[in-house]
C-alpha cells in the first residue's frame, strides 16, 4: 500500500478578501501528499530550487511523507505561483508563473515510486505525466488532472496521457472544455471513450461528481461559513480520494469504495480552504476528519418516503 | 390539506440550443401547481386575459388543480415572456416581458384558498405578495420567492413582505444579493435574521441547501444526459418541496420532513428541464416520481467508514 505524486511542488503568493500571503509552501503534489498521508504512504516526485529551505522537507518527512524523490536542482529556482481571488472565490486569477525548475525536469522515479500501487499525476505539462507513467510498474489505478492551459495548448499529448490512465479528475468546466460538449454527463461519457472508466467532476463549493461504467454518484461542498483560500483544493480533494483508495487495497474499484472516496475528498477538500494555503491540512488529525466525514453524512442523508 | 398558490400564469417564448417553443404555458403558479398536484390539492391564484384558452384552465381542472381563483380580465392580455438561453443552460436571457393584465392584478382569494395550510408567493411584486399573504388565515407555513430585479427596485418592499413568511426560496445567487453577503451560509442566516426560520437556496444544476436552525442539508441536481429547457425549474422545485410538506400534515417542520421535501423538489426540478415549458410534467405519472426519488437516493446515498 502506497501512493506516488507527481506534480508542482511551489510558492504560492496569494491575496482572497480576507487576507494575503507571500511564499507560501504550495503546489499540486504538496496539497496531495498532506491530505493522502492519512490513509496511506506517499512518495512525491518533483523538483525544487536551491530556494527551497530544507525544514519543509523536514516537516514533510515529519508528517509521514516520502520526500526521497524530490530532486533539489542546484542553481536553479523553485516553481511560483502569484494569485488572487475575489468575491467569488470559485475563480483563481493567476497575476505570474514563474516555472523555474520545472521547464527542464525529467522525472527518475525511484524504485520505491516506481512500484506504487497508485499513482496520481498532478497537474503539469501532459507529455511529462506520460514519461512518469511510462516509469511506474506497480500502479493498479493512475489517475490524472489537468488544467485549461494544456486543453488549449497541447491537447493532442493530453488526450495520450489520457489514453493511459484509470481515472481523470478534472473540474467540470475543465471536461466541458476537452470534450467539448456542454452536458456533463455526456462530457463524462466522451472522456470514457478515451481510456479511463472513472471520471471525477470537481465543482469547486458546489461538490463533485463520480462516473463509472456502474453508474454515478454526486455530493454537495461541505458547506462552510469561513472560506479564507481556496487554493489547492482541488489538490486536497484528489489526495483524499485516491488515498482512501489505496488504503483500500484490492477493493479500491468497487462503486461503494469509490463513493467513500468522494466523501473522503470532499472532506479534505472542506478543511484546506478553511485557511490559507497547507496551514489547516498540515495540522489536520484523523478525529477531526472522521468527525466531518460523519458531519457530511448527516448533511445529505435523507430517508426514503414514508 | 390544501396548498394555495399566487404567481404568473403566462405564456413562454423560450429558444435553447435544443430547439424553440412559442407562446406556451407557463408562469411561476403553472410549474408549481402542476409539480405540487401530486401531493396536495392546488388552489391557483393569478390573472390572465382574453386571450387565455379556456381548454388550458380545463386541463389544469382535470389535473386536480383548483383554478376558481383564476380571474378573467376582459380586455386584457395575459402576461407573457419571451427568453433564450445559450449553451450554459443555468443562465436565462430575457428578451421581452409584457405584465399585461398583471399591471393592476389586485388578488382577491376564495374562503378556500384563504384557508388553505400552506401559502406559495411565487416570484410577483413584493407588494402584491404582502396583500396575498394578509388575506391567508389559515396557512401554518408561508414560503415566498423572488427575483433580482424586486431587490434591486423595491427592496424596502420585499424585505418587508420576507418579514412576513416563514420560509424563503431563492436563487443562491438571489440570497447573496440581498444580504450582501458571498458567503452562502452567512447569507442564510442574515436571512433568518429577517424573519423565515427555513431558507431554501436552489442553485440550478448544482442542486439546493435548505438552512434551518437546527442545521443545514445539502443535494446536488439529479444528473440528467437531456436537458432541453430550464424555464420553470425553481416552480417544479417549489412545487414539489411544499406540496410535499402540505402533505405531511402537521410534521411539516421537522427536519426529516423538510429533507424529504428538498428531495423531492429536486426530482419534480429534474423533470421539468426534460422537455420545453410544462410538457414532460404535465404528463409525469406517481410511479415515476417515486422511481427518480429512489435513484436520487441512490446517487447520493454513501456508508460510513469501513
Amino acid at each position: 500500500m502506497a501512493l506516488t505524486v507527481v506534480g508542482s511542488i511551489a510558492f504560492d503568493s496569494v491575496r482572497t478578501p480576507f487576507g494575503e500571503r507571500e511564499r507560501m509552501l504550495g503546489g499540486s503534489a504538496i496539497h496531495f501528499a498532506l491530505a493522502a498521508r492519512f490513509f496511506t504512504t506517499v512518495h512525491i516526485v518533483g523538483p525544487v530550487g536551491d530556494d527551497f529551505e530544507e525544514e519543509h522537507l523536514e516537516r514533510l518527512s515529519s508528517q509521514g511523507v516520502d520526500v526521497s524523490d524530490v530532486e533539489r536542482v542546484a542553481g536553479g529556482e523553485t516553481f511560483s505561483w502569484r494569485g488572487h481571488y475575489e468575491v467569488d472565490m470559485n475563480l483563481a486569477h493567476t497575476d505570474d508563473t514563474q516555472l523555474g525548475v520545472f521547464a527542464d525536469f525529467e522525472p527518475k522515479l525511484s524504485k520505491a515510486s516506481q512500484a506504487a500501487d497508485v499513482l496520481f499525476l498532478g497537474n503539469i505539462q501532459p507529455d511529462l505525466q506520460r514519461r512518469v507513467r511510462a516509469q511506474s510498474n506497480g500502479s493498479r489505478l493512475t489517475a490524472l488532472d489537468s488544467m485549461n492551459l494544456w486543453i488549449e495548448t497541447t491537447r493532442d499529448s493530453l488526450v495520450a496521457a489520457i489514453g493511459e490512465v484509470d481515472c481523470l479528475l478534472f473540474n467540470d468546466s475543465e471536461i466541458r472544455m476537452l470534450t467539448e460538449e456542454p452536458n456533463l454527463a455526456r462530457a463524462a461519457r466522451s472522456v470514457m471513450e478515451m481510456g479511463p472508466r472513472i471520471v471525477v467532476a470537481k465543482r469547486g463549493e458546489y461538490g463533485a461528481v463520480l462516473f463509472t461504467p456502474e453508474g454515478f454518484f454526486a455530493l454537495p461542498g461541505f458547506l462552510l461559513e469561513d472560506v479564507r483560500d481556496p487554493t489547492g483544493a482541488g489538490d486536497s480533494f484528489a489526495g483524499g480520494f485516491l488515498g482512501y483508495l489505496d488504503m483500500q487495497g484490492t477493493d479500491s474499484h468497487s462503486l461503494e469504495a469509490l463513493r467513500r472516496g468522494i466523501a473522503y475528498g470532499t472532506v479534505l477538500a472542506s478543511f484546506n480552504v478553511e485557511e490559507f494555503g497547507t496551514e489547516r491540512v498540515a495540522r489536520l488529525t484523523e478525529a477531526e476528519i472522521s468527525e466531518r466525514y460523519e458531519a457530511l453524512r448527516g448533511m445529505t442523508h435523507f430517508e426514503g418516503p414514508d
